[in-house]
């Protein structure tokens, strides 16, 4: 069946889900606010992201109301520090049943929640808004684009609307496995882009893969210990938003955290980037601190290293004596 | 306290636990069967393994009586395909007590049991071995050369020897963690060779880290639900010898097993190289072909794909249907 879909953001991940979905048939437009980028999906291109590689032809628009206008799907794939005012904006706007398929990780900005509760609370004022899933797991936006095999998370509570998200995204290369667990799911993003940061420390440190290996094997574990705090499924842990990302982006250079742990002793690091995971751990570091309260000496570690600037090389004595 | 160690085999694992257990300040001596290797380790090399980097003077010999005599640890570091004519020569000549460490990893030749397994029982004739202890995880011989930090697993049913093993290895850079589960260690230590053939595989197709990391992903739980049928303990799954390794051995050219994976299909493998995935690929698929019957479609796959001569894609088209 054709849906039509509006893709709210023209970015790497707005874009690589939007060629799936025109791959698979349906009524596709992208929204979004630099006219630039538009033109040039509209062309078939992201020059920004994917250089001169040709995807396909794109609907797209800079209104909003025209692009959710009778949308069963609303897909959100925008940098996580506007979603507030984005997502606000659209609950005001919704005028026809639709479910809501989020791409962005993290924390709801300034504010204690993961996006999927932010979203939720909000979403509560519309009923036309039936459910909001996520889509999340192992996918650099550039793999998808070249159609390598690709296999994600559908997470929501309510089942029904995750099976249809995979139902409007699967085809012989994109595969989506469902999973019920918002709370373990949203943990694993979490954890994955602090753990990066620490990867990439190690390679800045001059290690290699041995302690970048050991460094995401301990981090898994405290990972683990977290989601069992916040009553999350533990088996989440090892699916594919859990370990399957934390393998993606915890050895990587293409991803955001790691390049920044890469580059954090050089002090080379643009201070206009965001970083998803710094924010990510200064909350984990304090909700453990002072609610939680459970052994997670990496974590800590990388919290001091980053806003105590302790000495690396000391923290890492004092974990290893401690194994 | 310094103890003898007697290291069987000049090869690059032997090399590097030789470097490690000299820098700790034990009395230790490589015995090896090539008197070109020996000498190159006497004046401080491995060029065959680590080119022209300057390790230490180790002491050497070609006599495994005088390598043996009167040590605290012997460690055995040679090819699988040679242990079981070593081992019994060796059982036979050990005449003070002794504690065995095994780096060996995957199955005693010609047999179902893992190597661990296969020692212990050959080992029973000797009321002077101790014990056996698996030193396993995920460790480049190179990365420990280079003395980055690296952190595997002592794995032995008694605790005691398992805990000598970490205080003889443990240094500033090098750590080591006690597991008791030898079952579950031996299983993270022959599916990963599995699947790092099927991830090398995807490269080997053309795909990329999204593909990897999905098929490591599920390998994964392939890995646990084999771990439980078989009774080990599946937290091991999740610890340096599990997932640890996983992440190090499925994502990396410098394994064999990655290699040969990804030269399957244009036929570019040394038909004379030892690829132990192979072997456990054959074996873990009979095994839950007959006995098990455990539901493990990735395993499945792969050895339709390396054994059937399976069209790679049709096997894939398949898989893809199933999530």
């Amino acid at each position: 069946m054709k849906n039509k879909i509006a893709i709210l953001g023209s970015g790497a991940m707005g874009t690589a889900c939007a060629s799936i979905l025109e791959e698979n048939g349906h009524d596709v437009i992208i929204y979004g606010i630099d006219q630039y980028e538009l033109n040039d999906l509209k062309n078939g291109f992201n020059s920004k992201h994917f250089n001169n590689k040709l995807i396909t032809n794109f609907k797209t628009t800079n209104v909003l109301n025209k692009a959710i206008e009778n949308a069963d799907y609303i897909l959100i794939a925008i940098p996580t520090r506007f979603i507030p005012e984005v997502f606000n904006n659209l609950v005001d706007q919704i005028k026809n049943p639709t479910v809501i398929i989020n791409v962005a990780k993290g924390f709801w900005p300034n504010s204690e929640n993961f996006i999927h509760e932010g979203m939720k609370k909000i979403a509560k004022k519309n009923k036309n808004i039936k459910e909001i899933v996520s889509l999340i797991g192992p996918s650099f936006a550039i793999d998808i684009i070249n159609k390598n095999i690709t296999i994600v998370n559908a997470v929501s509570e309510k089942i029904f609307y995750a099976k249809k998200v995979k139902k409007i995204f699967s085809n012989s290369w994109f595969g989506v496995s469902i999973n019920n667990d918002v709370i373990g799911a949203e943990i694993g993003s979490i954890f994955k882009n602090i753990l990066a940061i620490a990867s990439g420390m190690a390679e800045g440190l001059g290690y290699s893969t041995n302690t970048q290996t050991a460094i995401l094997t301990f981090g898994l574990k405290e990972m683990k210990k977290y989601v069992h705090a916040l009553k999350g499924n533990i088996e989440t842990v090892y699916d594919l938003c859990g370990v399957g990302d934390l393998m993606l982006t915890g050895l990587s250079n293409k991803s955001r955290n790691y390049q920044f742990g890469k580059n954090f002793f050089n002090n080379s690091n643009n201070k206009n980037t965001t970083v998803e995971g710094l924010y990510a751990l200064k909350y984990v570091y304090f909700q453990n601190k002072n609610k939680l309260k459970i052994n997670l000496p990496l974590i800590n570690a990388v919290y001091k290293i980053v806003y105590n600037k302790v000495n690396p090389q000391k923290i890492i004595n004092n974990l290893i004596k401690k194994i």
